[in-house]
């Protein structure tokens, strides 16, 4: 691909961001959209604003740029939660390492790679993009040192930031956890495997066994029944007949807040719980499920339980510990919050989860393979020739003038690719469901890992091993010639994943600002169905997608910044506008209802830590390509350095992530206790 | 290989054993011996034998055998513990399995490779070994669905027992944990990471931590404290003073009988240890340690403790939950029992361990590729023109009579390799012991796996795929074409395997019960350096050599079954001689010092499921070389199955052995309540 080529899509979509920037500046100012771009502050503040028309409503600004950048780390965690505090560490960990990459590597390796050979260099716009990565650079050139430098420094750096935020996080999560305000889900554990006894009602088994081995701190329980078939149609059937009433403000505001806790060290001071009296009928979804299904009692079937703890410390142990001599009867976790729960898979059987474990793994994993297919299509349609002979309805175009056929071969796959990776998300959602987690954060944390795993598989994997499927394969059999071929062919493909950044990233951004399927759901909802305003329908932060894609972005920047550095300003460029755009979402639109507590960081950690290291074997591969053993003999254990750093982050930190310290349960009792 | 060159061999081990058996069956019954053979008797009964001369004495006899099966297993458990018994239902396991396949392979499968194809046969004695392999089998022979089947039934029959054994493993461990007269180490968990605390000793800071955090439960505490080089030099000297002054019964003594504990659990009933008053000081090495390095106080180091509970429930869930918000500090573990305590590693710094584990786990894998030079050498040997061109003095030999050469090819290269092979069970007890691990017996269990990895790679995978070391590594190079590589060579091999299991399996049992180095030392000892007698000294069973050869020859019997049955005829004479020998050395011989209450059991059943899965892929190499694509179809099933299977016993069965379900804690303590 030419330089101008790659100009043509840049222009394209500068102007595409620049053009959804200002519409969201102006879109967001009309009253008629509150809905949608202010969801989470009017579900929380509930004003209303003026319907008044004044002209300043139609002029672009930036102002929205200023607030979303001034708000303060505090803030962000009381608005929106630490899942999106690490979101937004992420970011700020991809702003600094990459803005250090850029400098070194433009202003270092950039000029190393153009005059690399001794060619004569014609007008930079028609330069091909190839001159400017590492294959541009003779064999045994004594200027690879640099490239070997600059790839320690980078993986130096990039291990020190990753580090200091890991413990940020960890800190940020231990403080969460301490808060002063304690969480009903801290003192509840969620009863699975509950053992069949004949005779003797399930409420009074969990009961019997809770007061016996764990007498000391037990409170009391609630026992989670299966519906049957018949009764689930019939409250579907309400459920239907009630929304036709328009009754729906409160009827699905109830099917939401499905359980309501009682906790002896919850004090008056907790506001979005309250102390009830003893007697008093504890209101939830599964006691409201018995009553109604009392016709039906004998087809009952326990499914789970929550148990209640007197304090933290009792329902961590009761969680941590292993409770039979039958580790698929009574298994004790920490209950997810209230309205984390997800209600569909409560009563799953625990037996079946490791079976649906690994039929989803095996089923996404067909699905990664099936995906192939498209991927390869569109990766042949970057060159010209395979175009012409796989769309030949274009040939008409493709005679065209030379700009047009710069547009196609620079635009046209990147956009296809995104068509199709709009299917991914609900598909691995779709597998997460079901495999069986018992929250919805935890339901989205392992979409979130389904869709990473595609997207490096997909993207870059695939992109870069070129050809047909079986090609494909033999290229991944032998694992020895691996960074050999990646060495080989990521050069190559830099000018690719540029045109991907470009689309999938600038515009994909600016898409999501302007939140246009929300735009038109909110305009058909109002204006052609003339239907009430839903306040409760806000939408939750979509990790699932985001955390994967800005990732992927990262390990196109590791990957390509020693080799073809061209990719890295772009890249710097999406990861500012990500952060104000994020940091905006995540403070206007989107509503926190349940947060995993900063457990997408182990994910964020470990996928940079691969970045690295796959960095550090391509860049080994090159070096041995161009024949360099010095360079090739530093990056070996440059490699070990980074794996050993990732286990030492895995002994010191991740275990805070997998469970609480029983020190903060036991302080936290007594500052309640002094209180 | 001929038939008549396996036979040498076999004639060979056959005379070797029954030398060996009979040499055995006589000295045992010398007085002189009564320790090397009774070791465990003589210091568990302390009786004299008659020293009388009976002619009876210096004839063989076969009464031991007996004696050996007529134990029962609850006799075994009692003896010499659950790790005896694990190790037992192994024998039994693979007796079981292989008496059946040995039957369906012996009578259905070898007929068919002996008339696989339409040759005329020779005398048998005269014939290739390869006849009897499935080399001789045409392609596309319509009688491969025998083999599918013969394989289905073999891994079907294996999957049930591996679970009975796994079961019953289970149950025999919970027993062990359930057993009335507790045991000291459960009350007692071992910390490490101590923090260090200017103007505090490390003991009121650890009874400070325990009383605030744990303190229903905590009863008190001893400290470790790490001794510094001049003190170990002295005690050193100390020792070896005693020792010449011949004091060396009681002073052993109380170097191993490192700690006594007090718990308010232990009634009188419990004869191992006493109840003692409260003010009385506990006698503990580590007290020792502090009493003797009194004057250098200020460079003491407290470098780990011993924390007693007053309920094993509380021991149990102090070492189960994080302590604190950094991991690794107070870092609470169940602690061994007193006699299985390491104490060299005690004082390690925790810190430290997660870099040795690393750094251990290395130098294994180096030591593993450096012993494929003398591997690769024997391997060479088997084949008359390698072994003429590497050892040229053999030339001489080499132009003897047939059967000489039959005897070199035949019985060499084993017996050369099983020299090498004796360095390699100490080299990796010394990685073990660099690991850190705290007990005696982990130390053992980690050197068992790092034995059984060795053996699987250097004499299975090495000398399945012969020849240089480069050669070997591109054969591992490209994983999609393992298994058509493996069905090529290893029918080939099964030749070279026949003859291990005669050297290296028959003749090490015999000089196993032998107890060759024991006799030596005894007679040295007694004879040439008149030394009195040591009743302390007897060795614990080598379970780090033992238990991998066992699993060894189980792999090479699932591997080579369906393939060249021939070998299984064999094999299921050493399992049944291993059954006999491995009983009466348990009983007799070694003592029981430690134990890991059946730990090994996983490391068991996980290589049988590999030997499975290893097996079950190989034949669908052979049935793809075979062309036979139904049978090669009607295995992948069969892969997956057995993979399930093995995940199924990971969920159900796994967790019981790394801890202890809180409900036995609890009904033991209620057990001690009601007595």
């Amino acid at each position: 691909m030419k330089i101008s080529a790659l100009l043509t899509s840049a222009g394209i979509n500068i102007g595409l961001c620049v053009l959804f920037l200002s519409l969201y500046s102006v879109l967001r100012k009309q009253p008629a959209n509150v809905r949608v771009y202010f969801g989470r502050r009017i579900s929380e503040e509930h004003s209303r604003l003026r319907e008044a028309f004044i002209l300043e409503r139609f002029v672009p600004s930036t102002g929205w740029i200023v607030k979303a950048l001034r708000y303060t780390e505090e803030e962000l965690l009381a608005a929106a939660g630490l899942d999106a505090v690490a979101f937004n560490r992420m970011l700020v960990f991809s702003i600094r390492i990459f803005s250090l990459a850029a400098l070194l590597c433009v202003f270092g390796i950039l000029p190393l790679h153009y005059y690399g050979k001794n060619i004569l260099h014609s007008r930079i716009p028609s330069e091909d993009l190839d001159i400017f990565t590492i294959g541009n650079v003779e064999v045994r050139s004594r200027w690879l040192w640099v490239h070997c430098l600059v790839l320690y420094i980078i993986s130096g750096v990039a291990c020190i930031l990753l580090y200091l935020e890991y413990r940020h996080i960890a800190r940020l999560r231990l403080l969460h956890l301490k808060r002063a305000t304690p969480n009903p889900g801290q003192f509840t554990v969620l009863v699975r495997g509950i053992p069949k006894i004949t005779k003797e009602s399930c409420s009074s088994a969990v009961d019997d066994f809770f007061t016996k081995y764990h007498g000391s701190s037990y409170l009391f329980h609630q026992v989670v029944y299966k519906v049957g078939k018949v009764q689930k149609i019939m409250t579907g059937a309400k459920k239907a007949c009630r929304k036709l009433k328009h009754f729906t403000d409160t009827t699905v505001d109830q099917s939401y807040k499905a359980i309501t806790y009682r906790c002896c060290l919850c004090g008056a001071s907790s506001n979005s719980f309250h102390l009830l009296p003893t007697d008093e009928v504890v209101p939830s979804r599964g006691k409201a499920d018995l009553d109604d299904s009392s016709l039906n009692m004998d087809n009952e079937e326990c499914a789970a339980a929550f148990v209640f703890f007197k304090t933290r410390y009792g329902a961590l142990v009761a969680s941590d510990v292993l409770q039979t001599s039958n580790p698929t009867k009574w298994v004790t976790d920490p209950a997810p919050e209230p309205n984390d729960v997800y209600w569909s898979n409560i009563w799953l059987p625990y037996k079946q989860l490791w079976i649906r474990r690994i039929a989803t793994l095996l089923g996404s994993i067909v699905f990664m393979l099936l995906f192939l297919a498209p991927v390869t299509f569109i990766n042949g349609l970057s060159q010209l020739d395979q175009l012409q002979k796989r769309l030949p309805f274009l040939n008409g175009i493709l005679k065209q003038p030379h700009h047009m056929v710069q547009l196609i071969t620079g635009y046209l796959p990147s956009v296809i690719l995104q068509i199709f990776l709009y299917s991914v998300a609900p598909i691995m959602m779709l597998f997460s469901t079901l495999e069986g987690p018992v929250s919805h954060s935890e339901r989205k944390r392992s979409a979130c890992c389904k869709v990473l795993y595609f997207l490096i598989w997909n993207v870059f994997f695939v992109n870069v091993v070129s050809g047909t499927v079986l090609k494909q394969l033999d290229f991944f059999s032998s694992p020895k010639d691996i960074p050999v071929q990646l060495a080989k062919v990521i050069p190559g493909q830099a000018s690719f994943f540029i045109t991907y950044v470009l689309t999938s990233g600038w515009a994909s951004l600016s898409s999501e600002l302007m939140q246009l399927f929300g735009l038109i759901y909110n305009f058909i909802r109002k204006y052609v169905l003339r239907m009430k305003e839903d306040t409760e329908f806000v939408p939750s932060f979509p990790y699932h997608t985001e955390v994967p894609k800005v990732l992927l972005f990262g390990l196109l920047g590791f990957t390509c910044s020693v080799l073809a550095p061209l990719i890295l300003p772009f890249l710097l460029v999406y990861f500012f506008l990500g952060y104000v755009v994020y940091r905006n979402q995540l403070l206007n639109v989107y509503r926190t209802r349940y947060d995993t507590g900063g457990l997408y960081w182990p994910i964020i950690h470990n996928t940079v830590i691969f970045s690295l290291v796959l960095t550090q074997i391509i860049c080994l591969g090159v070096f041995g390509l161009k024949v360099s053993p010095v360079a090739a003999g530093f990056t070996i254990p440059l490699i070990i350095f980074t794996l050993l750093f990732n286990q030492y982050c895995r002994t010191r930190l991740l275990p805070l992530f997998s469970t609480f310290p029983a020190q903060v349960c036991i302080a936290s009792i007594i500052l309640q206790a002094r209180k």
